[in-house]
């Protein structure tokens, strides 16, 4: 299983019509900004500039960016991660994993070779690019500052960039390291449907130097967002109050979830307030009979001893997820 | 003014809110297709294989697409506009024009050289890759079968691709070229938006040989389009007897705006029945004046004598621009 969020291959190997799923498979919030009334028009005419700057100040007050760092808009952070790699210059990248797949896929589908590094130990030689998810999925390992700075340096004395995916980073925003963008080669990207639950909408950010956000945008080119896109980001993304009391729910939900893996023998390995990394000598065994119950969670080709967790939305849910978790295989 | 459907200029220049101006500038159907209530989870989950197979399928359908040619999904033709120079193979491209502006834009920022021809003569021998747009934009020249295939002999002769921009295609389904796509590296480009007069949604199409197709959806990586979209598309392009009836209606109104534009002294120049060119000494001007009354048209930086006109979605809009253009500059 690549990816979390498709119950494709779920139902194809253990059956059950979708609303039957209790899915845990995604890292993301069950309780989304609720979407107002939309104006008709969002449908209908093409996005303005107009638009775009207005989501984009939205943007630049929740993610609290510097006026000489720009930011570009995109329909999801993974059409950014898609499109990096074509406008890097060429040269190994190094990726901090085990992480989110398609960072290393889409690097070498532009051409680039790809390996692995350990953040804290100094970039490999023949290494040009780096990228870092911070904080970790699935581990939720935060790269202190520091860390960040050396890599961000070594990549500008080459030539590269250093791409920080911050796509949990709403949970605890003093992580961000937007600063870094503007005297270093620093790209961030940050997803707007994960921590607001609308991973349908598909809205993402860039965030970098006005010259590495202007290549960005016009790569991308116009019209990159959808009407509603841009009506729902820019109201949700400036509704600070929901926002703190979000995280509040979600750092108590997660507890509630180490709290029903704990108690059926699992340890917690790590994680955000959106998702729990649990280990079990048992895991992948169990990951079958979860999914016999129709409860759906992340396994890894890494590691047999690890799933990971997203929130189930509810005290049903967790109770859900506990008895299942009793059930022998 | 490069596009049309931006009154961020016009406001600019002008001023007047949004909801004063009749907006004539875009080539999109004025009576969207009616959207229904959707449901919560095309917002908050992530889309799914499943969801992308079955827009496909209707895309399939509504495009008459045969089974061994491929479809790849998009957020907007632009984006597939945006991509296509970056995988064709390098080379110069030949662009038939004047047209929309964004093909030769992006094919020179993917670093092709990007040239003009005339479709009726050989492709240069300089050239390995050809895009038309079929009908054209602005002056609704259709290229016949013959001369398509023609061009796209000539670039599978020298590695090269033909992309045939098909967005205003839907008005008369038998200009489509798909079943090109069969034998040779044609990329044919569909608009929903535009047809469906939901422009605001961003969803496009490139159909094409399957191994074509693969990398372009390679390209645009995992979920490259919104919930929404994708639910919205799916039932949309299979409601035939919605098109039959749009189809007609676009006629009739493309009509009684050629009737406006004659009776004040204009001559139709071409266009298709979602935009009329027309042709007038003073165009220029009159299009200041058009816009002092707050009407927004579309000119053109290659002719001093043309305009392109959407269709108003009304009798009073059909009014409005008849009295506009008789007041005196």
């Amino acid at each position: 299983m690549k990816h979390g969020g498709d119950l494709t291959e779920a139902i194809a190997h253990y059956g059950g019509a979708p609303e039957m799923w209790l899915d845990l498979s995604t890292g993301i919030n069950p309780w989304p900004w609720p979407i107002p009334q939309l104006p008709n028009d969002v449908w209908t005419r093409l996005p303005s500039r107009t638009d775009d700057a207005a989501l984009i100040a939205a943007a630049r007050y929740a993610y609290r960016v510097p006026d000489d760092v720009a930011i570009a808009i995109a329909p999801g952070t993974q059409s950014l991660i898609q499109w990096l790699p074509r406008l890097a210059n060429p040269g190994t990248v190094a990726i901090a994993g085990p992480t989110y797949s398609e960072h290393a896929i889409a690097w070498q589908e532009a051409g680039h070779n790809a390996i692995a590094f350990e953040p804290t130990n100094a970039l490999p030689h023949a290494v040009r690019h780096a990228v870092v998810v911070n904080p970790n999925n699935p581990d939720g390992r935060v790269i202190d500052r520091a860390t960040l700075i050396r890599i961000a340096r070594e990549t500008r004395a080459r030539g590269g960039w250093l791409v920080i995916d911050e796509a949990f980073a709403d949970l605890d925003p003093d992580i961000s390291a937007v600063a870094l963008c503007r005297e270093l080669p620093v790209i961030l990207l940050r997803s707007f449907g994960k921590f607001f639950g609308l991973a349908g909408l598909r809205l993402g950010f860039a965030i970098a130097s006005p010259k590495i956000a202007e290549a960005i945008g016009a790569a991308l080119g116009p019209w990159p967002c959808s009407g509603p896109a841009l009506a729902i980001g820019r109201a949700a993304l400036l509704d600070a109050p929901w926002a703190g009391r979000t995280r509040t729910a979600l750092k108590r939900q997660a507890e509630k979830l180490d709290a029903v893996l704990a108690g059926a023998g699992w340890s917690i390995a790590g994680g955000t307030t959106l998702f729990r990394l649990a280990r079990h000598p048992e895991a992948r065994l169990l990951h079958a009979t979860l999914a016999r119950n129709h409860i759906w969670c992340r396994s890894f080709d890494w590691a047999d001893d690890l799933l990971r967790f997203g929130l189930p939305s509810d005290d049903a849910g967790l109770d859900r997820l506990a008895k299942a978790l009793q059930s022998r295989p």
